[in-house]
């Protein structure tokens, strides 16, 4: 239990990520508690107006919500292994998986604590702007709670009852993120054969990320119905690119594994019988585990 | 030679898309001949105004551009193995790769003919609209010649005196569209193992894929400089999040090849000595060929 104001707020871990938190909680005004194992790494907060706990029992009842974010869960279960939780509010936003989070759910529920999962989809540098997208997941009237104090923090949104979601559109936002940046590194290499350097090729790729991104939603339609009019094109006329682009790398002497990997994904699926349906389809690949 | 108005143009190859563009090039008002191997294809266009020439070489004669738009280059080269094409103008706007298209402008241009190469990154239904990007390559002054001429096809652009390059940024354009459809299908498959559906997804993968491009041009300047200072994170902390993606797929059981991918190239990179730096290093593992 705690008797703390409505939008005090304690921070535990301040690593580089957990002091840009603080630092955001403490430029919105908010009654800031800090615990850090290493105490020498609050100095700078403590300067700024953050109390300094001297343990982490003491932020737990000084405050509305407290903030984990350590390395991992393992050291958030080492952290809270004895300490009583019963009537505190959590939001971890620790990186880890959805089983870790679901479990580590439980396992403060069990002893009485309102528990929240998060992910940061963001550096340190741009925690307190509206750049930084800052996931949530779990109970909604946890969330809701204490919307007003988290947006402090960024652009915060809620994804969901399920404690695993900020986990998994974490991970799947990573995907994107390297995606992007993969074929854009695809790309540059192909280009600079012809003496096109990487800035000059830059905005064709981000204009071609960002329109075909646009498609997703349609595309998530098919998805959702399960069938997939060919209307654009059939993933058939789609491997006859895949090969000639496989081709026009190896002819370049750039890495052709990617390509190599797309056409894979796009042949096993003609090969399924999908030939003449759409791109989307292909989510039946990505469905399930690829053996060999 | 032709001695015909400025702004006339000829279409040769009217399958799906060389319909549409010649339907473009009525709708903006230009003076549109039109050959197709089976005249049949013709006959809307004809209705509409359009002039359908006995023989290629009319068809060239006829106007002060000549569009090209057949099923490959060696179709090309049949059709114009044996017509006259000294003084004439060509855009070739079908698919190929960047040999196919230096070669084919040498061939032509060693004839007597201007030559422009170029690629359309569109579907035929919106040809004619600003969505439609066509790319071109070749002598400058022949595309600014015919720009306004070929303004009836959508938003044109020029990339370069090499006529290679239109279809070098097709394929660097197509691996972006690939990777992009391919990183949201993962995504997808992740979050529907906890019930999300392809919908609630999309508009997250949307913002994911627009936002991470925006990263484009100021990484670029760490490739044209050659030097991968770890501003906002080092491979070596990539990869780790690359590693927990990876087991993440692997306990929903969806597919993990593409993770897998990714994190192959950077242990590569990591395994010679870029650990440190930042992502975009990687560039030196796409820029040459893997072996195995
Ligand atoms: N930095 C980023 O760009 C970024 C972006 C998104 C998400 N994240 C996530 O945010 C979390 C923290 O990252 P960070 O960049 O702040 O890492 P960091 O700078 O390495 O800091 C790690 C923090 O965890 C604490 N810690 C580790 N093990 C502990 C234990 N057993 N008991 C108590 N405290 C322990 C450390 O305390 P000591 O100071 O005593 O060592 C330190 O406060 C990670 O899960 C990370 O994935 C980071
Ligand atoms: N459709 C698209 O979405 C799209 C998008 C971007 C780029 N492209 C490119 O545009 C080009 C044409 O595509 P399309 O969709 O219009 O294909 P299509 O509907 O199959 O039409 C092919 C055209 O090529 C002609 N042709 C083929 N071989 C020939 C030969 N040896 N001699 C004379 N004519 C020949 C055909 O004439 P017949 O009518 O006599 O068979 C027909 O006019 C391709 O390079 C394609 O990659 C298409």
């Amino acid at each position: 239990m705690n008797n703390a104001s409505e939008t005090s707020v304690a921070v535990i871990g301040l690593g580089l990520m957990g002091r840009s938190l603080a630092g955001a909680f403490l430029a919105a005004g908010h009654t800031n508690t800090v615990w850090n194992r290493t105490p020498a790494k609050a100095e700078g907060l403590v300067a700024q107006g953050a109390r300094l706990a001297p343990t982490v029992g003491d932020a737990l009842r000084a405050s509305a919500i407290t903030i984990l974010c350590v390395t991992d869960y393992p050291a958030v279960r080492e952290l809270f292994g004895t300490n009583d939780v019963d009537g505190t509010t959590l939001l971890n936003l620790t990186s880890g998986d959805s089983a870790q989070a679901r479990d580590t759910a439980r396992w403060f529920e069990q002893r009485g604590a309102r528990y929240l999962d998060g992910a940061i989809m963001a550096v340190p540098q741009t925690i307190g702007t509206p750049d930084a997208m800052i996931l949530h997941s779990g109970p909604q009237a946890d969330f809701n709670a204490h919307r007003e104090t988290l947006r402090a923090l960024g652009t915060v949104s809620y994804l969901g009852a399920d404690h695993g979601l900020a986990a998994l559109y974490d991970v799947a936002g990573l995907t994107m993120m390297w995606s992007v940046l993969n074929a854009w590194l695809q790309g540059t290499a192909m280009l600079r054969t012809a003496g096109v350097d990487a800035a000059t090729f830059a905005p064709f790729a981000q204009m071609m990320a960002a329109g075909v991104a646009t498609w997703l939603p349609g595309y998530a339609e098919q998805i959702d119905s399960g069938s997939y009019p060919a209307e654009v094109a059939a993933l058939e006329t789609d491997a006859r690119s895949m090969a000639h682009l496989i081709e026009e790398c190896e002819a370049l002497g750039v890495n052709a594994q990617l390509p190599k990997l797309f056409k894979a994904l796009a042949d096993r699926s003609i090969a399924a019988g999908h030939g003449g349906e759409q791109y989307p389809v292909l989510i039946e690949e990505f469905a399930k585990p690829h053996s060999g």
